[in-house]
């Protein structure tokens, strides 16, 4: 189970899909072991970099079960947003029952008010039950959910069952500042930060106080050696991360950065094959040409990156 | 099946559920047969207002099956839009096997170019395959994307498929009548224009040349009347319509519009009850009043009304 | 000077062009005199029926000038918002040397979370002086800010010199009550509450609590006698009402409204052109047929309304 | 005059104000020629990095004369986006009498449909006058308004005094290719196309056929030289710019990103203050330690950065 106390790398699992649009059951094992080859701390799935939105319930539960079946321990936490409720009681019902660690949830896109938030995870606490370890995912460049510092206090004060930010407000270095200066004067509990948005902030992140990395960046390997090194040795973690960024911001392209990751994922064998289910287009020559030269500079600049 | 010639009232029905949240099965015939004595033309189910987002598939299934079973061969349209283009073709593909008449879409939010919505529609038609007939659905207000009447004519010359255009735009009034000029100076081929956006400009919507009503106000009897006397008898048809503009009003406010259609709908006995699936609050107190006010107001306006 | 006691009616008055674009000094006064004549209790002006982001800051000195000199001791509110407070600041500084009697703000598209609310809302008090008595104005529908009941208590709370609410959520009909509830409890201090929003629900909102309309409806007659009525016979003032609410709500068309309205007003004498500044259409001539119908159906049915 | 031929690097200068908020008119002078001394091909200003909405009409002349006086023949190009046409013609016809090389213009949030985007763009120049050349600004980011390739060569075709497109969409790679392709095939005439969206894609942007930058990263001696390499030597051009990487991504945070901006400029000697206007905070404590350490490594691996 995640709690306050987690801390580390989740890397964010893609859903692979074959050429046909239909899942690829085959690459969700392979996928889930080299990920734990990777060293990472855990897996987040079916988040939108997994394209849950365009899954059928069945299928959802389906790459929950094998991710799981393959984690070997590893904890595995499952995004359930949703637009109604009833669908995320089910969903988060089923894999807490499968054995994952926690579920991640966002409110849709028309919450604005700190009221309307608010009421929404207290709603959705409701629903899948106050013993469900869950993560706050605060993502307004996808949602349009704005979260001010003390809505999140709010969230987390209300709900003892958060018990993790996944932060990617951008900016938001001075929110993951705020969350752990009223930790320090003791007006909020303790809970785990770990840092998503494609990584673009994470040395900053870190420096201010994450605890670690939620992200899909196809590297694992620099989350991995870039969080531990932080605390150490900055200058370490930095030479390391500005080795992988710009091959990173690349990534960090709404829309067309999913096809990016998923194409070297399955240049690194994660998965057999990069495509998006429709409606979701995959990177043109020009696009595959520039990976090629960006991952070409980093296997130059970085030799230890996993190329 | 629908076709460009379609004319009308449909209503647009919404998805009755137990207090519990459950889908309210034994609701479904008896709302389908009231519809039918209410003289309707069609039905138009799995719309916004049915909170089709709310639904899991199979209970999209099971509502398309028993709405079609008691519809007596009333022309049935499904509405299928979600996120992949996967979940369209399994629920288009479902609905038009049991003996829908034809489907509705209208694109994501995200979608903004011309060339975004166009290509989304042609990308649609290929996997819901292009001999099933659609509507297409034009509604900003509630989805954020904005069509031309340019874009409109381009996804109707593209798609033969396309027959019908749910016309919610707001104000859309132009946009009738640009696309009846068009057609008169043979410009644009034949197309059916039924009219929704609660029915807030109906009165209008006919005269500049529409096809009839597809909207879900919880008086389709007035539907029926202002639609068959707007050509015969335009002051008839506008003093019935009046006489229900300030209930209409009232139900066309966003979010809280659909709880009272519903209430109104469980009051007349169409549904069992008006509840909301969650997140989703039903009626105060005092829009319960408000209600009981307006009808009674109503119902000595318009002794037909079917109160 | 506006305050928490203030009631009534006060027209939002447009600013009138000439046709080729220029402010029409001629109008503003005969304007002021005819809504003087309508027996409305103030008048607002440079709000958004005002085309005010479309005129140069001497203009805006020049319409606030002339109608305080035809005001004849009606208070006049003064519409500031603008992206920077140095505008907003000499914009409410010279207004209220003029003889203003307050100002009215609004946020920025980009506020969403309480804290950036009212946040924004100290700062420009802090810019304007305390002493300025301002009118909150709350339109979602035109400034994609959502403001929660708790956010509008912060800032009455945070800032004495907010006196007035212009209520116009959609829908707010909760909004009224939960402010009045509030109020009967203690817990929240005296406010005026003018409703906008075209008055597409003036009805309902004087009975949940309102103090009066602020809007631009062109007929003001309309909003005196159900203002007065609506404690008095709210029968009598709900069959006023309802004679004017096809015209009422053919107003509230978003972006064409303002044409029509400032038609109306032109063919009422008010203003010598119906002209918008560019970028900004008049009327079809479809559109003017409909206000044609709508006006003599009017006349029929409300033969004191002013025509 | 700016043409279709205009190519390198065109930075986006700030608005200096002093601490109370005032114009910093000394600043201007220096600051024009600190730009100079970087070899800059051109300048932009009153831009959204110029604070341009918060400036009253007499204040943004202001600049415009003291920027040009200063230039020493550096074309300077004016950003004149505003509500109303009349703002734009005006300031438009001031800065070009004054010596202006172009204005820069975007479309308002509200355009969404290709028609509403070019309709904008031809009412403007119909305003502006067809002799003025004029930046087409693609911002999505910043406005919300998506411009299609397809669009944009109807805006080029329709508009011949279109002669530079400020390319910042995001991901808009493709986009630049597109436009090249046409070209290449004779399907749309010459076109400027100079990369903005604070650089962070400009490697690729070059190679994909971009003529320059105009943005407003603090070192614009970066952009010169990556701008300058990026044909002959690619390798050499990504050098630089991968040591700028991590500040320039520091820059890029939506509203932080331009008071890291100032603060940087400020420290180099461009501007005396890097004081936003109201309403706008300066950087946090944290925020500067952060650049201090970014510029450090950055001193350390680029030495020729002009620190």
């Amino acid at each position: 189970m995640i709690s306050a106390e987690t801390r580390g790398v989740f890397a964010i699992a893609p859903t692979p899909f074959l050429p046909s649009g239909a899942l690829d059951m085959a690459s969700l094992g392979r996928m889930t072991e080299r990920y734990r080859d990777c060293g990472v701390d855990g897996l987040t799935i079916l988040g939108i970099m997994g394209e849950a939105q365009k899954l059928e319930p069945e299928e959802s539960l389906a790459v929950v079960r094998e991710v799981i079946a393959h984690a070997q321990g590893l904890p595995v936490v499952v995004g359930i947003s949703a637009p109604g409720f009833a669908a995320m009681k089910r969903l988060s019902a089923a894999a807490m029952e499968m054995g994952a660690a926690g579920v991640m949830m966002t409110p849709p896109a028309a919450m604005r008010s700190d009221d309307q938030i608010a009421g929404w995870f207290s709603g959705a606490v409701a629903q899948i039950g106050g013993d469900v370890p869950f993560v706050l995912q605060d993502h307004p460049t996808a949602t349009g959910v704005v979260m001010s510092n003390a809505v999140i206090r709010r969230v987390v004060d209300e709900n003892p069952s958060c018990v993790m930010l996944k932060h990617e407000d951008w900016p938001g270095l001075e929110k993951i500042s705020a969350i752990r200066r009223w930790q320090a004067e003791g007006e909020m509990r303790a809970l785990s930060i770990l840092c998503g948005n494609g990584a673009l902030f994470l040395d900053m992140e870190m420096a201010r106080g994450a605890d670690g990395a939620m992200t899909g960046y196809a590297f694992p390997e620099m989350l991995r050696r870039v969080v531990d090194l932080s605390v150490s040795d900055r200058d370490a973690a930095q030479d390391i991360y500005d080795a992988h960024l710009p091959l990173l911001r690349y990534e960090h392209q709404p829309g067309v950065g999913l096809a990016v990751r998923k194409h070297i994922l399955a240049r690194r064998g994660f998965i057999a094959h990069g495509d998006l289910r429709a409606p979701g287009a995959g990177p043109s020559e020009a696009t595959r040409a520039e990976i090629d030269y960006l991952l070409a500079r980093l296997a130059a600049r970085d030799p230890g990156c996993g190329l």
